[in-house]
């Protein structure tokens, strides 16, 4: 079989679209990266700062370019990061975001569509559920190609924040953030634990100070608005799950991430767009894995649901879905 | 023997410390990264931001804290971005940066040393040959382990264009920008070469489009700045130089690579910091090696030494050298 | 503080110690790897084919050679792969066997307390429960510096079974082999999962084919023989189980792993090397982890405590005890 | 684009097919290792120990298994370590083995060709260059698509040996073993170099026991066989090399590593295979580049070509080639 060059596509040259080009430099997986945006002059400097870390030993020797729309032919992985995103002195209008960022989205997909139906299209930009919704059902792309990022850096973070609690390493928590990447997000509390010891047992064992699981899936969603106003943006965790979900696609590794897909009928919910446990195969999204959970987790998880189905109707007053 | 923690200590959350702190997230080697700023707001969030990345496959679950410079006590290395940048569209007086900077490793310096002798200090801000040579020579510190980044993101740059003019991997070709990491910067074109094939050989019989050398070292000179005015800063290409620094370090390889240092005779030149090559180890800087220099070659170098020197004096008007 | 070096050293230089060797040195946290065997030659030769490694690019520049028992003064971590192990074609007096490697023990653990009580020692050479038991207890060393691979590599086949059958990420199937590394270990199905969905659940939502767990167990079990007799020895996954657990020492990254220590009351059990789940620090074992065992897991975990009890006291008849 | 799979074919489970196994699987750019051998038990032995690294944190989750030759039909690359090699205390019969190889070479080759044209083949068995340049041209095989790993291990040996003995990191030591890997292959001392100082000048300034040539190379063509008396075969050496080689062409990295090719006039010699500093792709060999050679390495060159020639017709007595 003729060997294909891996080719990454980055829409959008931001904060975002800037530390995933930064993080994947490092991939040896690579053999292009392309940076796409609208101020174009943004993605050329961009590609050519990154560019200049290929000369180091234990630095692959990848393309890195600045591109066009065209590019996305051959591409292997589309990373949509173009938007604008939350400021951190600004009250978000919600509705009013996601309203915009859905012209940002309809853009995007037009242009993708013209070049490509092959790509496996990662959704980073916010409110990432309602524009995994959007793309997945109105541009006739397969779904199963096209998922967002949803609560994969939520769930790492929650790991984090019960890892230094605890101090053991994080990759030995395990328990997810689920539903929207937003404030209806909860925690899978009754199914966590640390490397095999139910989270309450754990945490009655080895720790004095008692859990306060509110507070900390409180600190969860806060956590991203704390950087905000610190630092004025996120991008480097970001990034990060995006180098992993990356990685897992490209030797179709198989792994297990939450992210948010449109359901079709899991837990009873469909149409909308959430964050569950899914598996990623080099094809893109394979099975949704439907976690055990709680009665009061599984409310959660509907209310999400609702929110984010609501959410969808007050912003979208477009034509029909394009379903496959 | 007791294993020690490897924890490295970043000065200055701006965008270069932002790039160093994500770059070195993904490297194996280190137990600990602590991010300092008189902003610690900013130190705060990009702590925060970090520490996000670690509960991922593949992501070592290092330590990331805001810090403050008590931490430098038992760091390894200390890497040093504070300080103000030029900006993308302010004339650059660069007496008046210089000025300002020596203020900011003044500072920093005094609070390294009331902490630790022992650290590495890789110093990063600009004009860093200037302040390279101020903190090595007033401040009692151990002179091998203070250096400059100096031109080793020059010399990458320079590696780059070269490779993608002869589409051939970056680490295979071979050649230093050295002297000042500024204007007066020069190229070893009388000993640079592709894989062993002298570069004016190769451009002969593996391409049509003559080598244009002073173009591209011109290029060279102004890339930083074409990044500086299109993206609004660098940092992608300077945080991988960081990294790569970091790593001959820490496991004591003995790569060569052009940092800023204070010259003690080499060329017949000394009381001037600027980059040569360098066998990196464990220490610090160990031998600085005197590549064969065209009569051009060694004007040039000359040129930059003086440069600096007479820079130097203009700038700084404080007491005299605490020699060790 | 001053940088250190870390340093491997490997006692044996036989299909295990190579295989390490050959594993190590595509660490990029090692700055010297040495390699003793009795057999002189052959830890020359493989220090020689493994230091021809460190020219390429992304290899790092590791100092690898033969060394001799001083090499262990100044090491921060030693691996103990010594010893004669199970040939394919002979029936294994395991009692036999335990007390030639009690010796090989005696010897090794005596020579390395002339230099040192403060590298780490992870005990490799089989049974390895029985000579971690012998070297915790018998030689003063410090007891949480000791500690044998016991369950790691078996744990890792379970979970490679599963994720097969599953068809799903290894690194996202959970659950542990736990007691001895040998014929009475056991799997701790009870908490096993597959991503957060208890492995009965999956079995039934996920897959047609039944889950036979006492046919996995057993697979788990004879798979290490199955190599044994198809290839001759085993080597490459118990290297990849040292590296592992080395990369959780040098970075302190308190990573969670089924390895075996001497119990002090876990269960009830005490006075017996076994395998239970333990965070790996810098400076050793840190806390054993009590996962929740079922009645018949429980039972199955006093049995093997009993067993390995019982074969060393008939396997070792020499002096008592050297506590710490 | 559709995402492809990497897959790599081993043909050959000795020590060099199992080492080259282990080193891949912490590449993390592949989907599937494919392991093959007549000794079906053999290959099966390694594919299970090789499978169950892939559990850890930090290893990829790739598709180990023993195949058949089907498994070529789409494979990216294969490699072909089949055959058997010298032994330790045999006196070597170059033309014996040859023949002995070219007879495995035509049967593995017939196989091959059976499922693909497309694959990168890697010729490791020995004597390399014999069988490159029969694979190359007896097959109808697109020749760009065929070359030997020739002397890139011979490289790194003579890069490794002058790094120890001028204390500096190999990566750093440029300079090339040209010509057969065997007896007659031979140094480009003239322009070896050490981070761009000419060897000579190096050793005068910066090191007081003098450079003896001739015994240095003769260490790098003694090195292998030392490695056989004393350990029993070579294989961690060749196994890195060819990680290296597959990196370089998966990315597409263009890479300049000294690779065994049948020439086609350069330096006047043809129809010969031997090893010049080429170009890696991903489609295969690019460009075989020149490297400037002194009046003796000249003659050394052209002495090894026509040594090459005569021992491939002493050895080979089947029908014409079958050129592309």
């Amino acid at each position: 079989m003729k060997i294909q060059r891996n080719k990454v596509v980055i829409i959008g040259a931001g904060q975002v679209g800037s530390a995933v080009l930064s993080t994947l430099l490092s991939s040896g997986s690579l053999a292009e990266i392309v940076i796409i945006d609208k101020n174009e002059k943004k993605a050329y400097g961009e590609a050519l700062d990154g560019s200049h870390s290929t000369a180091f030993a234990y630095s692959p020797n990848i393309k890195v370019k600045q591109g066009t729309y065209e590019d996305c032919e051959d591409a292997s992985i589309i990373v949509v990061t173009a938007g604008p995103s939350a400021k951190p002195d600004e009250v978000v209008d919600r509705i009013a975001l996601a309203q915009k960022n859905i012209e940002v989205v309809k853009e995007v997909m037009e242009q993708i569509i013209t070049y490509t139906m092959d790509a496996i299209i990662i959704m980073v930009s916010n409110p990432v559920d309602i524009l995994t919704y959007y793309a997945q059902n109105y541009f006739g792309y397969p779904v199963e190609k096209i998922f967002g990022t949803g609560t994969t850096l939520d769930t790492a973070r929650f790991r984090r924040i019960l890892g230094q609690k605890y101090l053991v390493d994080t990759k030995n928590v395990h328990g997810y953030i689920l539903g929207e990447h937003g404030k209806t997000a909860f925690a899978t509390w009754s199914s966590s634990n640390i490397a095999g010891v139910p989270i309450d047992d754990f945490d009655i064992i080895y720790d004095d100070v008692p859990l306060d699981k509110e507070a900390i899936v409180e600190e969860v969603k806060q956590v991203g608005y704390e950087i905000l106003i610190n630092k004025g943006y996120t991008n480097i965790g970001i990034a990060k799950s995006v180098d992993r979900i990356i990685q897992a696609i490209l030797i179709n590794e198989l792994s297990v991430l939450p992210l948010s897909t449109t359901l079709t009928g899991e837990y009873g919910i469909e149409d909308v767009a959430l964050s569950l446990p899914c598996i990623v195969t080099k094809d893109g999204i394979g099975r949704r894995l439907e976690v055990p959970l709680s009665v009061d987790e599984t409310s959660k998880l509907r209310a999400s649901a609702d929110f984010l189905r609501e959410t969808f109707k007050k912003t979208y007053k477009g034509p029909e879905p394009k379903k496959v």
